[in-house]
């Protein structure tokens, strides 16, 4: 059966998240109806990360097996044609090997946090950034972010509902930076737990706006309790940057 | 009587232009009714620039005059209030000189025109950009687009209904960078006409698809006529960036 590699962009406010689910449209449902609408096969498309309600992605990975061979162009463009109105498209469509696995075979996920940070409220970036109007001190933030760094027990970052058997995970990247108005975290680790990202974009706010100091994120995180980092952000700010294999 | 300075940015999608029009709400009604909400003061607010519908702005700018004074970060918070749940907000709000006029001061006005080009269909850029699928060549763009920077008589790229006395404009600036699929055009110059900005923009398009040469836009400039240049561009990737003065 031949394998597919798609990489995939999309909205996360028009769906209920990546994963399947009983209370409305996921992106993987709406893939694999668009699949059926083309080829009349019955497939599961498994990705690369199990996006939340919300966040979106420009590079999401996923792969499916087709019984019937398809041009990977016309694969793209026939989902894409089944896809629409709803907010989600196939970017690239390439024939992959029966060994890749969209999810066992990635060695990173890239993610960006986006937060405006400015009086006004949001307008052009509604739904695509947390907007916080108390002045951040980006410097500050990266400091404290530093500690978050390398292999730790993530315990304090993630939700209650992780089903991860532990939460020992390696940070390869967690860089703040601003520009203007909007302050951005570029975060990248080979797989995260259950709202990692917007649990360390919550808790880097706290020190981003004096409430805390890089000492208090180093305590929340030997805590290895979730009450003692900061909020989750909201998915608004969330995206799926891109997976590597 | 105190005059104010606002920045503002919003949605073209959300009203229909930024002049008071019968036909709907328009970003200048938005904001008038905002002050009136506010103040109880009934003004008139002058925009620099009257975009189209559909055509966004990060940094428009306008002026106003109140009869009593209002602390600037005021005036800016209280507008903002007054405006939702409308795609607009006030980012800055200053006192100006009695002699400063939002359309009449301004010495220099930027926009900038995005092109997503992919085989892909937009979705996290819709609404906020072109979709051109086929292949653009952004190096034969910024060639053609050189024989437009200047003076010139721009007859062929205003609309039938410009109401400017003449067609005598500079452009200052025509900048056509690619960054992976996007395509972007930066125009500045002094004042434009109506349509300017998306009738340069659907004529660089078919030098960038390979239908035109320079050569055309060079004869499409002397033509002076409308019909000799390209299509008006969508509004959707038209972003009113800034106002200098």
């Amino acid at each position: 059966m031949p394998r597919y590699k798609l990489t995939i962009e999309y909205d996360g406010a028009g769906f209920v998240g990546w994963q399947r689910q009983a209370n409305g449209l996921s992106v993987q449902q709406a893939l694999e109806e668009a699949v059926a609408a083309f080829c009349g096969e019955r497939v599961t498309v498994h990705g690369a990360g199990r996006t939340d309600t919300g966040v979106h992605a420009e590079g999401q990975v996923a792969h499916l097996d087709l019984e019937r061979d398809a041009l990977p162009d016309k694969l793209r463009d026939a989902v894409n044609f089944h896809l629409k109105p709803r907010p989600a498209a196939v970017l690239t469509a390439e024939p992959a090997d029966a060994g890749f696995h969209a999810r066992f075979s990635a060695v990173e996920r890239r993610y960006r946090y986006r937060i405006v940070n400015r009086r006004a409220p949001l307008v052009l970036d509604r739904g695509r950034a947390w907007w916080v109007p108390q002045p951040l001190d980006a410097a500050a933030m990266q400091q404290a972010a530093d500690r978050l760094l390398g292999h730790h027990d993530f315990e304090s970052f993630r939700s209650s509902e992780c089903q991860a058997r532990d939460a020992l995970r390696t940070l390869d990247l967690l860089r703040v930076t601003r520009r203007g108005d909007v302050v951005e975290l570029e975060v990248a680790a080979r797989s995260f737990l259950h709202n990692q990202v917007r649990i360390l974009a919550g808790t880097l706010r706290m020190v981003g706006d004096g409430r805390w100091t890089a000492d208090d994120v180093s305590r929340a995180l030997a805590a290895r309790d979730r009450r003692a980092a900061g909020q989750t952000a909201p998915p608004d700010g969330l995206t799926l940057v891109s997976v590597r294999y």
